[in-house]
């Protein structure tokens, strides 16, 4: 499995006076030449990103950074409270959060929607339909659909879609992901909403980003909202209330 | 210390059908209508950033975001080889290397650039000597200055000014810069360079970053770098090379 | 799902005089009263552990704890290197690579074997073969067998065995371990050993020692080992060794 | 500073049919033949530890394992909710809370009472009282003293004393410890008690174990509580409960 000779990376090549990222020399090529967005896909892909990766990928970026008091931000400012002399070790905390139940999901539902969309045209609506029997028979979520508070419709999901039109990709994903939320509601007798992972998997998908590497996009852009939250936190520490407040046995019926 | 009353958090407000950041509709006032950095920013800020301050946040990410096999890159893949279920924990422990000793050191240098942009004009070498003298005499490196590999001179540095000189800052900041260089190496009697770190604080502090947290934007773009890692890794499994390496007790002297 | 009134844990009680662990008070009951073993068993379980129950749990943590440079060491020190001012974070991220891959396969292992303890005596081997081969169709390798080092058997599953055996198990999981590995390699056709996860899972099974925290007791016995090892890099520093050794593309053909 | 030749680890050394931890057979010498405490203290030291360490150590991790919902376990909990899958990232997240503020502070305090205790006996106060002066003038606390739950005095510190005094400790630390408490008080003008931390550092100071991995071992010992805790959280989960709490702006001000 593992290759036995050559060099373990093809990312980075550096000398006492060069860093050549991607082939690139890193000061005359890419700093000052692009955004963000541009250079990570770059260094993802090896290759120049289109226009149309860059709108999309920047608009998920976008979407998943800030979503209020979360339990990754509760936790990277608990963290935070117990060790302010490693601002790293409270955005570990929180990016640690980011697994298979919130935001960490859009990979997990990219690669079903693979499924569907690898399928002949006439048996498409039959893998999502198995696929969401799969899930209901194993008494689990399918990853992307149902929302704890958007729960007439997950306000992101349209907008990405819209997004992603406006970048003309051609939109099989897209689709896949509609039907695929027909067919969990069809299996589960609910009306689970599209939530903004599946938007993201499924455009993400569009313009050819890895679905193994997507949960590793949401949290360098939830890297950031985090950093937010430890910045306030510095400003206005809440942490002691948020301490009081859990440790108190405070009277949950009245939330 | 800590408030008694208000909301946590004033970043964000969501309720079933909207989320709004900072104030704004998050859907129609801010995906598709920013980059990645310009949102970074906003969040953090409150107020929508200059284009200045984009350009130069936008270099200083591109700058960090890859650097080869560091000691980050290293734990990340013996971390993700262990447990590939969990991108999220190589990626923390990637991060978890991100602190005062490489690549974390931005705003710890830009704290001392304060000290002496702070100083009346007539001081500022004085103030430069005497944080060198202090730092020398507890035996400490000064945060910013010295590189093992880039001795004759950080490529990195004089390509973060000349974009913090293209966007026209006023430069009080890499002037402390140079001047605690040049006070470091009086008072050491080496010729240690001034490294990217130092000139990351500086152009950062040029635009008003606080250097509370620029350790955070340094480790949200060494996040993106090491999802490039780990995909590398995905694709080419490099760790059990590299562990067979580190454990079978290979020749140091012959490297 | 969640409950939704009452305390949030069962576990401690505290006010201004007194602390309570699982009813008992901390000070007059418990230290000094017993073992750290006894106390993790007392503070998971509720009720004092058994003698049974500690000796082969005590057996399984001291089995656990040190096995030279493995890939959590080597995390853990890279770590360490890049962050000294927190021994926390450089635990932390050791931590994190105690996964479904290497060590933290103790509990996936034993409910496999409950899944075999639970079979009618004459289907035993029917469920354990039929094991063998949803892995091997999946493609997958069973938790708990096979060693990239100890490829004649690894001599802690033995000694795992013996300690149990003293201690009078019933056996059933004991058992359980040895057929499934035997319709493992029946169904691979190698000579796959079975791993100390294997005999670890199957001991703490025998002791009822829940199968979801198996890999939370094995990771309490790592951490400790990993201290260990970033005491001996404060005292004899390698990791910049560790880096040079990864970083400059060694001949990994002459290790 | 970095050794040039030589093994990486002298803790562990296998080959294919052994396994040796500071020289000894893991599974002939080791296993089956002592308690958690006594290997984790020999693997430290590299030589058996006494009886008196052993008390002494495994009453320092009995007092720390368990205080509640601390902002560890906080963290540990939300970080559980959002990646179930990972539970090495739920315990890490809890982990990277042990820092300088809470429950990490034993062997900064330590440091500390060897100043004292290193002085000749007739400067003792006067160091103690510049240790309190200098933590005054820094704005900082003074680490092992005050508490906020705790505040007419932790019952844990006695309880640690009586364990020392039991094992016949020669009790420098344990005088230096209640020295520094009172240059504090004088200093401050409160009344801020000597902390469960303060007495573990001395305590285990008293016994011989370095300063700079006492954090280590309480954070062993915390590792263990957490698993209780989130194996509470599986059997009655209190996460999306503690999340609404927070979320949701409670008013604080009636808890």
């Amino acid at each position: 499995m593992a290759q036995k000779s050559g060099p373990v990376t093809h990312l980075c090549f550096t000398d006492t006076n060069r860093i050549l990222v991607r082939g690139k020399d890193l000061c005359s090529d890419l700093v000052g030449k692009m955004s963000f967005t541009e250079m990570m896909l770059f260094h993802l892909m090896g290759t120049p990103p289109t226009s149309q990766q860059v709108a999309v990928v920047d608009a998920v970026l976008i979407t998943i950074m800030e979503h209020g008091l979360t339990p990754s931000a509760i936790a990277a400012r608990q963290t935070y409270f117990g060790a302010p002399e490693a601002l790293q070790g409270a955005l570990a905390a929180g990016i640690l959060g980011v697994g298979s139940r919130f935001a960490g999901t859009s990979g997990d539902c990219a690669i079903l929607l693979s499924e569907i969309v690898d399928a002949p045209e006439d048996r498409k609506k039959e893998v999502a339909r198995s696929i969401a029997e799969r899930f209901r028979a194993a008494g689990k979520f399918v990853p992307g659909y149902g929302h704890p508070v958007h729960k007439n419709g997950d306000p992101r999901v349209a907008r990405l879609v819209e997004i992603a039109t406006e970048q003309e990709v051609e939109g099989a994903y897209i689709e896949a992901m509609y039907m695929l939320g027909g067919a969990v509601n069809a299996a589960t007798g609910k009306k689970l909403v599209i939530n903004a992972s599946a938007a993201m998997g499924a455009v993400m998908a569009e313009v050819d980003i890895p679905p193994d590497i997507m949960r590793g996009l949401v949290i360098v852009s939830r890297a950031a909202g985090l950093v937010g939250h430890l910045l306030e936190e510095m400003q206005q520490p809440a942490s002691q209330r948020i301490w009081d407040l859990v440790e108190h046995g405070v009277p949950y019926e009245e939330v």
